[in-house]
C-alpha cells in the first residue's frame, strides 16, 4: 500500500467530480478452479485497490456523497480462520492504512444500499466483469443481470483520475517493467531449437517469481507468433522458427508491465527474418519518435501503419500509395491489431469500463478490420502510460480468405505473400510515459533490433 | 485425452446407474482477473473432463437417458477467433475423440433443457461451485440461485465411478506425483536462512513448469507451518525456522499430485525439531501400515491421533490415556485437521459434490473440533487414491484460547506447551492407492524422516 494520504486524496478528488448519490465499490472474491475452496490466485479489483488499497476477498465499500461517509464493509477474522489462514492485521487496522475509520459488517451492504435507493438516492456502480459481481448486484440491489447498468458518470470520473499516473504509480510501473525486461532477456538467452515452448515459459516465470511478482496477463511464448493471443505452450522449437514472446509481471501493489520480443530459434536471424524485423523496428521507432502531449494516438497508429506499408513495398509484398492503403485498411492483413493500450493497475488499464470510455472518450470506434482493434485513440496527455507494440504477421487463414475475396488486390501482391505463408509473426513492445514535453520509456532497455537480439544469443 | 473407448465406457456405466431424465453437464468458462479478457489459467470442470475429455471454455453437454442421446453444445471457431487464438481442431473433431457425434450450437442449451423439463422430464444437474454456474442455471433453466438444488442420485452415481481409479488414471496420478516429489526435493535442496519464502516457491514452480504442469492447488511454503492454509510467501527465512511445504502439480489431463514436507532452515534439525518430526513420522508410518481394503479411514485417523498422543506424552506435552484423549478430542489442539482426502481429477477429489457424499457416503460428519475436518471416513476400497498427511502444530491463538477455557486440562500440559509456543508446525504427506490386498505409494519417494531430509541438505 501507498501512504494513507494518497488514498484520502484520491477519494477526495473523486468525490469532487460527482455531485451526489452513493458510489459503490465491489471488491473481488476468491474464485474456485474446480471446487469452491481450490482458488485461483487472488486478485483484488483494480478500482478497489486504487481507492482503498486492501487486497483481500470479502470486502465492499461505499463513498456516500450525500451523507459525507466513507465505509468499508467486511468481517474480522474468526478463530477458525486464524487457524487456517494465520494471524493477519485486523480489518480495522488495514482500513486505517487507507484512511477509512468506518467499518460495517459485510451482511449490512444490502441494507445500506437498499435504504439509500429507497430514499430516492442514486447508487452508482461499475460494470460487472465477473459472474460474482452480477450475482452480488442481484442479491444486494435486486437488479437482474440483464438490467444491470453501470454508472457512466462514475466510471468516467475514475478514468479521468486513473489515466494520469502519479509519481508513486510510475515508480511501481517502472519496477514491473524492469522485472518484465529481465524475463524477456532471460528468454532470449535460453531459446534454442529442441526446447519446448513451455520450457521458455518456465525460465521467464522463474524470474517473475524470484522477484515476488505475479504475471500481469497470460504469457504468449510461441513459434506461432502470427496467432495473436496464443496461450498454448506445447510446441517443439525447430531450427528456422521465429519465436514471439508477450509477457509481463505486476508488482505486489498490482501495477503492470507488458513487453513483447521476437527472436529467432537459431542464434542468427535469416536474411528474410531480419528484413521483416527491420520493418517492425521502423514502425516501432517511428511511433516512439512521435510520442508527445496532444498527439492523438490514432495518428501515431496511422504513422506506424504507413511505415509498414513502405517497408513491405520495398520487399515486394505491397504496392500502391501508402496513405491510401492505410486509409482503406489494406495494411491490416499484416497488422491486424492496434499500436497499444493504456497500462496501470490493469495491463489493459480499465478495460473493464470499456475501451470506448478509456481510449476514445466516448466517441465511436472505427469498424474497419485492424483499426477497430486500436484500443487507444485520444490525444496523449502527460501522465498517460501505455504500450507501443506494432507488429507484422503472416496469418495463413486470413491470407487465404482475403485472396479468395480479391480484397485490396491493388495494394497486396498475393503471389509474393504466398512465399511468406509460414513466416510467422514479429512484434516488439515497450512501455512509455508521456511527460510535459515528450515521452520516456519505462524500465530497463531490452533488445529490439536484430543486432541487439543477436548480441545476447 | 485418453482413448475414445474410455469415455464411451464411462458414460455407458453412468447411464446404467440412473434410470431416466436428462443428465446435464456444465463446462467451465474463462474467468477474468481484473477485466473479462484477462483470464486466469483455464481449468475445465473435472466431471466434464471425466466424461467428455475436452478442455475448452464454452461447452455444455447432456446425456439424455430417455431419448438415448449424448450431445455436446458448443460453437465452431470463427475467422476472428482463428486470428486471435490460432487454428485448432474443430469441435466436431474434438468431440469425436470422446466418441460424441452429435454437436449442437451453444445457444440451443436452454431450449433443449426447457423442452425436456416442459415434457415432465427430470433435469439432473451438479452443485454450482462457480458464480458462472449459478448464472447459467438461472439463464438456462430459470432457477434462481437460492432454489438451485443439485441432483443427489446424479452426483452419487458419479462418485461411485470416480472414486475407483482405473489404470490409465493411476498412471496419470503417478506422473503428477513424480513431478510433485521433484518439486519438494528441489525445495529441500535450496532452502537456506536468508532466502524469502517466494524464492523457494520460484524453485518449485520451475520444476512444475519445465514439465508442462500446472499447480493442482495454491502452494503452501512457509515458516509459519502452524497456519494450515497459508498462501503468503513474503517472509524471510531465519536460522532456527522450520519450513513447511504443501504443493503439487496436475498433469495436462487434469490429474493431481499432493505432497507435504517439513525441513529445517538450517542444514540440521535441532533436537527439539527432530523430536516433533519423529512424532509426526510415527503417525505417518502407523497410518501407512494400516492401509488395506475395508478399513474405515476414520479408524486410520484415530490410530494416527493415538500415536501422536503417545509421542507427545513422552515429551511431556500431553498426559492421561491416549484412547480417552482422542475420543474426547484433546489431540486436536496439536492436530486440528484430518488425515487425508480423496485425490484424482481434483486434489480434493469431487469436493464440489460435498464431503458428506464423497468421504462419508451420506452419513453425518462429526462436529468435534479436529475430527470434523477429516474429509474421508468410509472403508477404503481397491482403486481409492488419497493422501496420508498427519501433522503436529503449535498454534499460539488456539493454545491461548483453550488454555483460557481450561479445555482438556487433564490431557494437556499447558506449561510445557508454552515452551513450544513459537515452534511452528510439522506435516509430511504422501499419496496412496488401495490395491487388492494392501496399498501402494504413488510416485517417487521423497525424504520424510529427519535423516532422509538432512541427507539432501
Amino acid at each position: 500500500m501507498f501512504a494513507k494520504e494518497i488514498y484520502i486524496q484520491r477519494r477526495a478528488a473523486l468525490r469532487k467530480s460527482i455531485g451526489s448519490g452513493v458510489l459503490f465499490f465491489m471488491g473481488n472474491d476468491d474464485m474456485g478452479l474446480n471446487y469452491e475452496d481450490n482458488a485461483f490466485r487472488y486478485r483484488q479489483d483494480s478500482t478497489f485497490l486504487y481507492y482503498f488499497g486492501i487486497s483481500a476477498p470479502g470486502l465492499a465499500a461505499v463513498i456516500d456523497l450525500d451523507e459525507g461517509k466513507e465505509i468499508i464493509f467486511g468481517d474480522e477474522l474468526t478463530i477458525d480462520s486464524i487457524i487456517w489462514m494465520g494471524t493477519l492485521p485486523t480489518l480495522k487496522e488495514r482500513a486505517g492504512l487507507a484512511g477509512i475509520t468506518e467499518i460495517l459488517p459485510y451482511a449490512e451492504v444490502s441494507g445500506y444500499l437498499r435504504r439509500a435507493a429507497a430514499g430516492g438516492r442514486m447508487i452508482h456502480y461499475l460494470p460487472p466483469y465477473r459472474p460474482e459481481h452480477k450475482l452480488k448486484l442481484m442479491e444486494w440491489l435486486g437488479i437482474v443481470p440483464a438490467r444491470q447498468e453501470a454508472s457512466v458518470p462514475f466510471l468516467r470520473a475514475i478514468i479521468a483520475q486513473r489515466n494520469h499516473k502519479a509519481p508513486e504509480e510510475i515508480a511501481e510501473i517502472e519496477r514491473a517493467c524492469d522485472i518484465t525486461a529481465d524475463m524477456h532477456i532471460r528468454a532470449m538467452e535460453v531459446i534454442r531449437p529442441g526446447m519446448y515452448e513451455y520450457e521458455v515459459v518456465a525460465e521467464m516465470n522463474y524470474i517473475a517469481e524470484k522477484n515476488n511478482c505475479q504475471l500481469s496477463f497470460p504469457t504468449i511464448a510461441t513459434i506461432n507468433g502470427q496467432t495473436l493471443h496464443n496461450h498454448v505452450h506445447g510446441n517443439l522449437i525447430k531450427p528456422g522458427d521465429l519465436f514471439l514472446i508477450d509477457a509481463g509481471v505486476e508488482t505486489e501493489a498490482g501495477y503492470a508491465g507488458d513487453m513483447s520480443s521476437t527472436v529467432s530459434a537459431d542464434k542468427r536471424f535469416t536474411p528474410r527474418q531480419r528484413a521483416i524485423v527491420e520493418v517492425q523496428n521502423a514502425m516501432h521507432f517511428e511511433s516512439v519518435k512521435a510520442l508527445r502531449p496532444d498527439i492523438p494516438y490514432m495518428e501515431v497508429y496511422d504513422r506506424s501503419a504507413r511505415v509498414m506499408v513502405e517497408g513491405l513495398k520495398a520487399l515486394g509484398l505491397m504496392k500502391g500509395n501508402a496513405d491510401d492503403a492505410v486509409r482503406e485498411g489494406a495494411h491490416a492483413l499484416f497488422y491486424p491489431h492496434g499500436l497499444g493500450h493504456m497500462m496501470g493497475l490493469d495491463v489493459h488499464d480499465m478495460e473493464n469500463f470499456g475501451e470506448v470510455w478509456v481510449g476514445y472518450n466516448g466517441q465511436p470506434k472505427s469498424t474497419q478490420f485492424g483499426r477497430k482493434s486500436q484500443r487507444l485513440a485520444i490525444p496523449l496527455e502527460p501522465g498517460f502510460v501505455f504500450t507501443v507494440e506494432p507488429g507484422v504477421y503472416f496469418i495463413p487463414d486470413l491470407i487465404d480468405l482475403w485472396r479468395s475475396q480479391k480484397k485490396f488486390a491493388d495494394f497486396i501482391n498475393y503471389d509474393k505473400v504466398e512465399e511468406y505463408r509460414h513466416f510467422g509473426g514479429v512484434r516488439n513492445e515497450e512501455d512509455y510515459l508521456i511527460t510535459a514535453d515528450g515521452a520516456r520509456r519505462l524500465g530497463k532497455k531490452k533488445p529490439i533490433t536484430p543486432d541487439e537480439v543477436e548480441a545476447i544469443r
